[in-house]
């Protein structure tokens, strides 16, 4: 019989200090047995990671990607290093194996580096001789014998592309939290936790502000179609399965409920309605080193349309000197901004086969007398800027108009 | 013309913390020019080593070697990023390499590993386009790729080894006292720097209980003949050279005086005076994993003879049951043991062509009223065992019978 493999991922919080490693460590040999291997990827212990940047800062306002990588990969060397220790406590045999040394090959952009490819060679070896293995995230290793890491929330990529790589039944993402839920608890008391969600829903959630997991590492399972399942490391209860389509026979038309307050809303006003001019806007904008988010351009009628666009609030300042640049480059009116707007989006699979969703949600709006600025949707997804102060009204709403306060 | 190689090592204390590294970073820059090029060595700062060790031991009371190898090694490697980056931001340029990315080639013993080859391809390669290299200290590779550690004091080792790899002119060995001194000047005022002193002679001392550097690194230095330049990374002041031997004319008989407190003596009485015997003691004691140091054994005139032996303090329970245990198979009479002693040594690579030290050592103790226990010798050494509440008198007494005080 082929043996079960799990690969579990631990993140920061999870393994903050020996206490919690050595709690991981009991949850970790739980899973093992003669029927089951076990890989596990794990995060910098906590603040390591800050910290370690911090000191860099100190000694250099622009240290070299190169090095930066050197020295933050050490923090998941010391958390693997440590947990191996703690499994092996409790009776199991285990190895802790850096990226380079399981062969977590990458390119070599530093500090943002793209796994190309996980060897299973040393990892099968381990499973052979009856070993849990403790990788530790967030780090690779280029063709020339360079460390590199993967980004902030790379150890999520990390246990993706070795479930991949191991051909796992199921990866596990250990976080603090119990699930993905149908929006935050904190805004909504009666926010329920999913039991299911699809890659697709995910990918908007995680984009959309709920900051569970890396994006990136949510496109490679769902390309994959390798199963998450998001838990926390502090319960044994279930979490949410990420999967490429839920089970449900009636889906539901909306999963989530997911708000940004971290936007700022830009209009060029009067652009000539000429074919290419929404390129030269946005060229600028992105030379000017900033994502934008939401944009919306109405049909024009009169040979001059106004063209809005969001961008993260941190980036306002540099966004609006390109936005007044190019305007009078051409010939456009006048760019007004506003740091006080919102953004709440329904998230939703069932979306596509379920009709009237936009108007409920424009009516469960209007009913909690909540203006609506701009709307933009995706295939999956309804998203409403609207004033800051009424974005908590807006969720809760929503939430409820889309009856996902009810089981 | 060739170019000079210099290989520095800084110790945890010269990069402590950033204002130190950035200070050792303008000690490196200084050196560097366009005839000659610098590798540095460095160790992890300050206690990061004890902390990661404390860390351990809070997983468990016996981690195992191989993973604690992987931990210990980041305190390396952080280290010798952020090195890298103070001194990239004096505007040279710079690579950081852990010791497998250099290619510090050991045997597979984790925790003492014995380096076998250190490839110079990387460190040449760098040179060459004009970089400081900067190689974390204390560890290395296996051909498996593991990573190992080369014991306490290992950087020391790292350095030696790299300088013979790439054939550099001088080893310079920073740390935090100006250099080699007669004795320790926090016991004897007078305590004069040392200009020179031979590799036999700072091995003596090392072994000896002087602390400035460790023993096997001098061991590799004189083995391949690699002056090194024990210097204060305080201050621009000359230390002391370690070198083959010393160019003064006229060598001086006694270097330097040492003291050991950390020692304990074992005395076996009426040891039966047969073949074989002294191994069959000594055997037993090795095996209870004591290292012995000072042995006597007078010459035997009545079939029985008593053998004494210093063991370190710290290790006196082991060996007094080891002892005991062998006296009983020997038919050995009793065993004593006293905690109260200590060791104070001459040594001099002079004393080979010197007559009468051994008798003007003995005199300046009976002087300053010490009464002599035991008596060892070596070619260019000689140490006695006396009480140790008269160690700081003897030490004295002996530093200003040999002159040690006098230019």
């Amino acid at each position: 019989m082929k043996k079960k493999i799990v690969v579990q991922k631990y993140g920061g919080s999870s393994v903050a200090n020996p206490e919690r490693i050595k709690a991981v460590a009991e949850r970790i040999t739980s899973y093992k047995n003669k029927d089951t291997d076990v890989a596990v990827v794990v995060s910098a212990m906590a603040d390591t990671t800050d910290d370690l940047e911090a000191l860099a800062f100190q000694i250099s306002k622009n240290p070299a990607d190169r090095e930066m990588d050197l020295l933050l990969s050490t923090g998941e060397q010391i958390s693997c290093a440590l947990l191996a220790m703690a499994v092996r406590e409790l009776g199991f045999d285990s190895v802790a194996l850096t990226g380079y040394q399981v062969g977590v090959r990458t390119d070599s952009t530093h500090g943002k580096a793209r796994v190309e490819q996980i060897d299973d060679k040393r990892i099968k070896k381990a499973f052979k001789s009856g070993k849990i293995v403790i990788m530790a995230g967030y780090q690779g290793v280029t063709a020339d014998n360079e460390i590199t890491t993967l980004g902030r929330g790379g150890s999520d990529l990390s246990a993706v592309a070795l479930a991949k790589a191991i051909k796992a039944d199921v990866c596990e993402i250990y976080t603090d939290v119990t699930g993905i839920y149908t929006t935050d608890p904190r805004m909504v008391p009666e926010a329920r936790k999913l039991n299911e969600i699809t890659f697709d829903e995910m990918l908007e959630m995680a984009s959309l502000g709920a900051q569970v997991m890396q994006a990136r590492s949510i496109e490679v399972a769902k390309r994959f179609n390798i199963p998450l399942h998001v838990r926390s490391s502090y319960s044994k209860e279930e979490g949410t399965m990420i999967v490429k389509s839920v089970k449900n026979i009636e889906t539901i038309a909306v999963t989530g409920v997911t708000s940004n307050k971290n936007e700022a809303k830009i209009t060029i006003c009067a652009v000539p309605d000429q074919p290419g001019i929404s390129a030269t806007i946005f060229n600028a904008i992105a030379q000017a080193g900033v994502n934008v988010d939401v944009i919306v351009q109405n049909v024009s009628h009169t040979k001059k349309t106004d063209i809005s666009f969001t961008v993260p609030k941190s980036d306002i300042t540099k966004a609006l000197s390109a936005a007044e640049g190019v305007a009078r480059k051409i010939n456009a009116g006048e760019v007004i901004h506003s740091k006080d707007i919102a953004r709440v989006s329904i998230v939703g699979s069932g979306m596509r086969s379920h009709q009237g969703i936009a108007a409920t949600m424009f009516q469960a709006l209007a009913t909690a007398k909540v203006n609506i600025d701009m709307i933009a949707t995706s295939e999956i997804s309804i998203s409403c800027i609207i004033a800051l102060d009424k974005v908590d009204n807006a969720v809760k709403a929503l939430h409820k108009a889309f009856g996902l306060d009810k089981k």
